[in-house]
């Protein structure tokens, strides 16, 4: 029977979702309480993978369990064999070609950045920027992010040869306090792309660049050597939506 | 000169603030660098010890400096040899005989419980309660704490010699979501007094005891044998006013 699993992580102590010989990773922990469970080496396939140190409040994966079990059941069994940094929410019977990843329709990232006096209980979850930011000028470049695009310019690796199309439905910037959440919502996003496009937005928001740079930035194609990349710190998955 | 030193720190890694042979504390790493930065042994003098796990967004300190620095240079070179879950606010030049401790006018305390979904992110910060509690029930139990009482009942250690009177100017919850806070402001707290008393509330909120329970135990002026004591895991040191 496949199951969704939702879950959730502090990623904190991890190098990354994804599974890698002798390394601590989520799927690793995941699998190997699925595997204990199932009795057989259970593989889960994530909605998709986060990096070294960036967490999720809300991250889904299939898996495809034989063993009798419901799933309140699997949730109970999951959370006592899992770490307490990582978290399953709940578990859903679905249809054998239901896929976690083939199946999103959209995707948000949530990036928290604090522009106040740091607090050493978020020194894991926010990203600690000492200086103050121009936020309307990183609002007025976010703008030129939102869309159908060509995202070339905010993947770290030199030579993309995949397609780096992808739309931004939606992406906005509240304020509390001293901190900044930038919220992006959208079909898909390529490898290190939100924390790429941050990081030309912190540039920005220092005014380095104006917001026009932005723009540029997309229609180059091409991830200039200038290109910042914000800390994984302060980035979270918050949300997953499926067909 | 004497300084005073405001400071905040995430206590889950330590054993409580106080330096104990062999054991890492927030005042040993305090007194670490300021040992360094003053030449000599340097000892500091805190509002308040807080326990093992226990948090602080506000703690003060008083320090006798030999050498030459100011304010600004003090705070910089102390987090500059900080480790990162303890993190110096600032530093103010105070008169000789001001005390850290005895100046102290008032302390406020905040319990921090979650009756929602676990999060692994708070696992440290806030203590998980998988349960919902009446709080309706707690405001009227947390009613019978204001004021100037004998908080003997509230005090983990049988014999208590010391003077237990203690005046909590305001006490109050509010509620976030799923997540409670309780807020005490007074003028001092004896040891596990909050957690104490948060422990007797929880009871009260499960509506295991009626409200009156906490008058009751109040008046006994012994601590009973069924008052529970809520984890460390939730409890924040959060303001301090001096005179």
């Amino acid at each position: 029977m496949r199951f969704l699993i939702k879950f959730s992580y502090d990623g904190s102590s991890y190098n990354g979702f994804q599974r890698q010989p002798n390394k601590k990773t989520i799927q690793k922990e995941l699998e190997d309480a699925l595997t204990k469970i199932n009795n057989k080496k259970t593989d889960i396939v994530c909605t998709g993978r986060t990096d070294k140190g960036v967490h999720a409040k809300c991250q889904y994966g299939h898996v495809d369990i034989d063993v009798d079990i419901n799933e309140y059941k699997l949730k109970r069994a999951m959370n006592s064999y899992l770490p307490d940094d990582i978290h399953v929410i709940n578990t859903k019977v679905v249809k054998d070609n239901f896929h976690a990843r083939y199946n999103v329709v959209s995707k948000e990232y949530k990036y928290y950045i604090n522009m106040g006096e740091y607090n050493p209980i978020d020194r894991n979850y926010i990203f600690q920027y000492n200086y103050k930011l121009n936020i309307d000028a990183m609002k007025e470049g976010l703008k030129y992010l939102v869309g159908k695009h060509d995202f070339r310019s905010f993947v770290t690796e030199n030579k993309v040869k995949e397609n780096c199309i992808r739309t931004i439905e939606k992406a906005y910037i509240s304020k509390k306090n001293n901190i900044i959440c930038i919220t992006f919502k959208g079909d898909g996003f390529l490898r290190y792309q939100v924390r790429n496009m941050v990081g030309s937005l912190i540039q920005v928001g220092e005014e380095k660049k104006n917001p026009k740079h932005i723009k540029e930035l997309l229609d180059r194609k091409d991830r200039s050597k200038d290109g910042k990349t914000a800390p994984a710190v302060g980035l979270y998955l918050t949300k997953v939506s499926y067909k």
